[in-house]
């Protein structure tokens, strides 16, 4: 039997016996960053927990992710628990926790999300994809440095804004587009589109062209898509935008949108992050 | 002596003796919309409750505020809690809760936020503030119903995308460009910036020139000034734009910027919302 693809053996969680709602999983090297695990595959794993929760009423709108500390290789736990269910959303707080080198449990992540029963009605579009070339025009290219993990396990398509291939400050704008889908072909759902959110290299690499420390602190993304479309999506490539919209004083934020290749907005996507200099 | 300004005194939270971060507040009328308080309101109070918790570390960078189930008329208790301590950032959860008609304490609102002590650094503003009128050659017009009190708190001065005079169904886009401030003149800080962040109205009514029901699920807020340059904004105007990106199966989102006068962008601001119809 073939084994499961990386982004699930990733994402698996066992539910505990201790409570509902709490479960263990482990960090998995093939989404490591530099000094922990992709920030993507973090939200992904908070939004899982919701996911898996035996109480889950509908599918996901929001989630916000706050990363307060580093996460370290090895066994974590996540605790998502309702806040307050209603008729048709519900609210969720999660946290993800691991023991410190003293075996305290210390909290490294917090989260909210809103779950809803969706309900067809009316739509628009107000933000349409850029005008840019099929993929298969664009050349796969990675946008971050070499020999870090989690960028192998995704396609990445650079349109415009690409990772500068040369550090000499001459930066003037900080919007990236990107056609991206999973390496190994994976359909598209929640905890996918969570991961691909976070696809974007820090938007101060790009607009200063200087590489600087930076890691984003929060982040929040909208889905406006139901599971059903997600799975129509399927392996198909997403387009990604990113660009920041203020750099002051050691943080920026960055406004991103995710469409599926026929243009639909799948889901939009803010975060701040810190930088150093 | 002058009584408090009505944001201070809507803002006015008493630290209760059962734990540290456990405040007491109350509604306020002067801040009431249509069936609760003013969300920007409900979100100042969220995060005054950091900011008057005695363990506070920095300033605010990011705020999220999820608006579980309606707020009622009269006592609220804020719980605020630093879920992880860094260096130079601080992590927040909140919650605030109301007793229910049987006396039971619910939770209405879930919040996190993120403090940082901030450094001086190279910055940029990726999102200049668009060529308007000055506020002082743009008509003072409210941009909601009448009879809706936290309207009034504000002095509103659309430049565009004011509020439909007619309700025709004939609208064709979603932004809305305004000069804001407090009435009754107050000098900005972290809480009013937080509540100006959620003044627009429904960006559902502007795009199909239609009243539906609709209310804001989860705000995130980035703050990018500190409180010295806040302060120095001090009475002035604030130049607010908002546009929806996506509308689709009951909810929209809603990306804004709120310039100074002299075109720094003070904060980002992001928001879902749920539509009906």
């Amino acid at each position: 039997m073939a084994s499961p693809h990386p982004f699930d053996q990733a994402l698996a969680l066992r539910h505990s016996d201790l409570a509902s709602g709490h479960f263990i999983g482990s960090t998995h090297p093939a989404y490591w960053n530099m000094v922990g695990p992709f920030g993507g595959m973090t939200a992904a794993l908070a939004l899982q927990a919701v996911l898996r929760h035996p109480e889950l009423l509908g599918e996901p709108v929001a989630l916000t992710v706050n990363f307060a500390a580093a996460v370290t290789e090895g066994e974590f736990e996540i605790v998502a628990q309702p806040a307050r269910t209603n008729r048709s959303t519900q609210h969720w707080t999660m946290e993800i926790r691991q023991r410190d080198a003293e075996g305290r449990m210390q909290v490294n992540t917090t989260a909210t999300a809103v779950t809803a029963v969706r309900r067809q009605t009316w739509g628009e579009n107000d933000c349409p994809m850029p005008e840019v070339p099929a993929p298969q025009a664009v050349e796969r290219f990675s946008i971050g440095p070499k020999g870090v993990a989690w960028l192998e396990q995704y396609e990445m398509r650079p349109v415009s804004g690409a990772v500068p291939r040369v550090w000499d400050g001459s930066g003037h704008h900080s919007e990236t587009r990107i056609w991206v889908r999973d390496a190994v072909p994976r359909t598209l759902d929640f905890a996918s589109l969570a991961a691909m959110s976070d696809v974007f290299y820090p938007r101060v690499w790009l607009r200063r062209a200087t590489v600087v420390p930076a890691g984003t602190v929060s982040i929040t993304t909208y889905f406006h898509a139901t599971g059903a479309q997600l799975e129509q999506v399927g392996t198909g490539h997403l387009l990604g935008r990113a660009t920041g919209q203020q750099f002051a004083n050691g943080y920026f934020d960055q406004s991103a949108q995710l469409w599926s290749e026929d243009g639909t907005l799948l889901a939009t996507s803010n975060q701040i992050v810190y930088y150093k200099e």
